[in-house]
């Protein structure tokens, strides 16, 4: 049984990931911290947890986070930085939900999170947590990275025609659209029912924290420099983001080909038949992501769509699958998951 | 493993069944019919079941129900009536999710679904399939009636006091809320998300045809006739009932108590500890239905809440609960899910 | 022209009293006040307003409310009574959309609001605006308590029954849902869109504090004290109310023709014809009360059905219906709203 | 008085010119027409309009349309075309909500719209509604076409960087989001709340009928052919349509006072402040487009946000300003709405 120690328990990763790992054979779930809530039976905040789980939040000062085998941070930016190194020195094996380890290079990651970085040394040796890519990396890692769920959307959909270097990567967009529970469960006003609900806005247009890391991403794909507008939307429903990418073509393709061989073997990218338009709900509560590619008219844009649970293969689901590589478990353990239709 | 046949699975209670038995490790799902998408691949009317389900639809006619051990009708009222005498002399069990089977007086099923019964004969030895009341002769039955949502949600938090006598049963009130989708999955502009979202409603409040259902399951419980109005609810989201009942109080009792043991044993019934409010999100995509029960300013009306995803406890869930005591099955097996919160 | 003031403009019912007196010919909006955002255009937090207002919050210290031919009070339990006194003594015209002037008796107020109140002698001088009740005495207020969204719901379908004393007074039900704006514009987590988005719930059921003033309103009507048990529910929608009512009858009558009599005159108060069901979206954004009488198979219960919009009828529409009133205005100005549907 | 008559008056766009005319001082509503409701009550389909609107649905056999000034059509495509010849002959004016008159090239329209144009010859003579571009052939005109949802919001936003030759124009690309509302009231599985709730889509990305009509009035403003990828995509609430435009910036402007001087005198355009997100709730009910120009991160990729309310400025609003205009009144006539927030 692999021991597990979650910090953050309170906020909607936190509680994903309770609901994945509470039916997870190999797990034992040893702690779950929360400073303002020690002591509170973890179901009595979620109700949703009566009958699966029987944990109290403990206080991070008697947490006895290195007796565990790994440590998941489902924390806000900048926690996860203070307590990796000790946690590694005790041997702990880290997977950090949160951005801290996500961008290579530290004076980025600075100016877009607005704080110094508490432990730069460890960023290099930090894996990006998608498996998609890194699969071989995040086996070994110590320190994971899990991405982002904007980043886990659109890098899915573009990396196959950036690996293959068929796009043009000057100009490259993706307009996202993002369920409210990716704004976290945070007491604000612009996230509340009677805002959000019957509404859609732009935001971030400006600049949003996970375009350097989907820049750094693709970048990685196409082994140079992509530019790229990233515009995110917040859209009245609770889970699910779609992101819709537009790519001009470079060179002449069977798109869809190019996508079913990509992901022949992955477990959790599924490769929707020509025509065919994902739809979020398709894939709610589980581990998958669904992409189409599209070339309307036969012009010389393609666009991708791309469909994940921003909660789970945008967040804990990721983050199950990569402790799950990370101890030789069979991947899909746990993530076995049909989505919740209607 | 069991050999399983669904009658008409292009409903929110078929495409359930089937999330629920894909990962079923007793089951094996032999046929789905439908009519109209005969040879439609499930998964392409469904496109969250692709990969956990490679079946297409088979037309009626050449289904060979006869060959399953359980055939699951999920189909429009009167329908199940047409095969079940055929089906059942084939030493096929059969649990129906309609309601052709649910009330024991054939007179008053004519006069609520407005239309002649094919097998009146079977009716008296259909099984009402609410295992908290039931389980006995579920185990034993080859026709089981699966209880409609509201009924579901409605007695199980009123049957204790009725068992018990502790309360006056001339006046019952029963305040029921529904998700939409509680009203199939019908071509109707009354559920469209234009109608339907940004809006509540009462409907049939002159006569409910779940309302001879739940009387019928009281009576049973208080051992004579009960009076009680029953008024159901349109609100605005896709799954859940949430049911408010007001009884008045004939003698004092620990009503908490009272609930708590009454239900002691039972894996789907969750008595939630006083003073508490249960949330439909709290069961969403689950088989439970959490209870509680509430004595307003110490006064002489009891106020009990009920919540329960109608497609789950409501339908499908429920009906796989009973098969699963019907073949011998650990009750819970393929139904220990954890609710989908948010 | 009316000079008129608003205290606190930046919850709903401030944003809301914007929207109507804009277009309100009769009026001249001097002042609207805010501690946090003085200075701040109002269109800039309400961006609905751009082109309909052009006017900034201002700080409650330079607000020269006493210029004011009437003060709205949109601010929280426990504001209003800290100004009212030195507002009517300059002679300006007060109506509260908050709760301080609502129950006459004092210990009653203390006990549900956990406050000391800070003006008892003028809560007798106090006028309950409920115009369907209290018209002639509204005509005449210096201080108008403006009605709770409930009580407004709750009062106009019951009080026609009260009035002609033909129900049993003991033990009358009113199990009534609310849209999330009525929680109010606060930073709250249970109020979030991933909160209460596609779920539903009771709350208060031990005791809500629009019960005394319910309570009140029905006593006043039956002329003797009456039981009753209220439940509020939130419902995943933003505006709206209905409540649904219960009430055994001690004396028959023709149900649909007292209704139609009582509210006859009424602009506000629509009586649906016999079998309808209002449902809350016909009164989006209008000052409407739609009512409908049912009696269920002939039963000796009778069900009353009442839809508003809870910012406008429930709190917004009623106070400028209020203050049309009081300054001999035709009662419908800027209130003759066709509802927005769908 | 203008008098008025509406063919097609069921579906969202015709119970909306009803919610505006209902209160449009110079109109009297002479007739409504619709085949199946004929004698039914407008008010008892759509009870908002109770207290409003006393008119029943006409047979349009008997609906003496040519007793009107001005007959709207809020029908299914190709309705009008089959009765305009006879009303212009009679002398009353068209306005077409549907899409009838709007392509110029018939051949185009054919092809899109899949049937024979019954009277090509009209086309060329129908003046494109868009009051922005066309008003003084409004003015003028006989028949009016009144543009689509998505080609408003769509060129409101690129029309006046076209104009002005800044943008690259061969390859444009319109991300556009609208509300279920959009689809129309029709009995169709894919909008039923409980399939496009809690959901986010594309959908028509091989082609959507208002890529031909928005590519037209790009093509009219850049005075040549423009290369336009266009994908529509559905979001889980009632009203609204947000489009984001990506275009390449050719020459550097100052982009901000660019729109606000080409929308400096339209009563129904406002552009934002620099730095804004228009939300689709802040014209939730009127005629408004709020617009916003972004170039991100200072590059050479200029991204526009516009906002509109697809019932109002994307349909029945928008008609009623083209009538307004037509017919010499103020173009704000019973279009002075302040919008419905939250």
């Amino acid at each position: 049984m692999i021991k597990v120690g979650i910090v953050g328990g309170t906020g909607y990763t936190g509680v994903e990931l309770l609901r994945l790992l509470a039916t997870h054979p190999q797990v034992e779930l040893k702690v779950i911290t929360s400073r303002a809530d020690a002591g509170t039976p973890v179901s009595q905040m979620f109700p949703s947890l009566r009958g699966h789980l029987d944990l109290s939040f403990t206080h991070p000062d008697s947490a006895h986070l290195d007796k565990c085998d790994v440590v998941f941070f489902a924390t806000p930016n900048g926690i996860a930085m203070q307590q990796t190194r000790e946690l590694l020195a005790a041997g702990v094996r880290v997977i950090d939900l949160a951005a801290d380890f996500r961008i290579q290079d530290v004076a980025v990651w600075e100016k877009w999170y607005g704080m110094s970085h508490a432990c730069p040394d460890l960023i290099a040796g930090a894996v990006y947590g998608l498996p998609e890519i890194n699969r071989a990396k995040i086996k070994e890692a110590q320190l994971v990275a899990n991405p982002g769920c904007y980043p886990t959307a659109v890098q899915l959909a573009l990396i196959p025609l950036l690996e293959a270097g068929l796009v043009e990567t000057s100009n490259l967009i993706a307009d996202a659209k993002s369920g409210v529970s990716g704004a976290g469960r945070k007491a604000e006003v612009g996230i509340l029912f009677s805002e959000a609900g019957d509404n859609f806005k732009a935001y971030g247009v400006a600049g949003h924290r996970h375009l350097p890391e989907i820049r750094q991403g693709l970048a990685r794909a196409a082994q140079h420099e992509v530019g790229l507008t990233f515009v995110p939307h917040l859209t009245p429903m609770i889970r699910g983001i779609h992101a819709t990418m537009y790519a001009r073509i470079k060179k002449d393709a069977d798109w869809q080909a190019l996508f079913e061989q990509r992901y022949a073997n992955e477990p959790f990218v599924d490769v929707l038949p020509a025509g065919s338009h994902p739809e979020t709900r398709s894939v709610r509560g589980s581990n998958k992501c669904r992409i189409a590619v599209h070339r309307p008219q036969g012009g010389d844009t393609l666009v991708l769509l791309s469909a994940i649970d921003n909660l789970v293969k945008g967040a804990a689901g990721q983050a199950v699958q990569n402790m799950n590589i990370m101890f030789g478990l069979p991947e899909t353990t746990a993530l076995n998951i049909v989505p919740l239709l209607p």
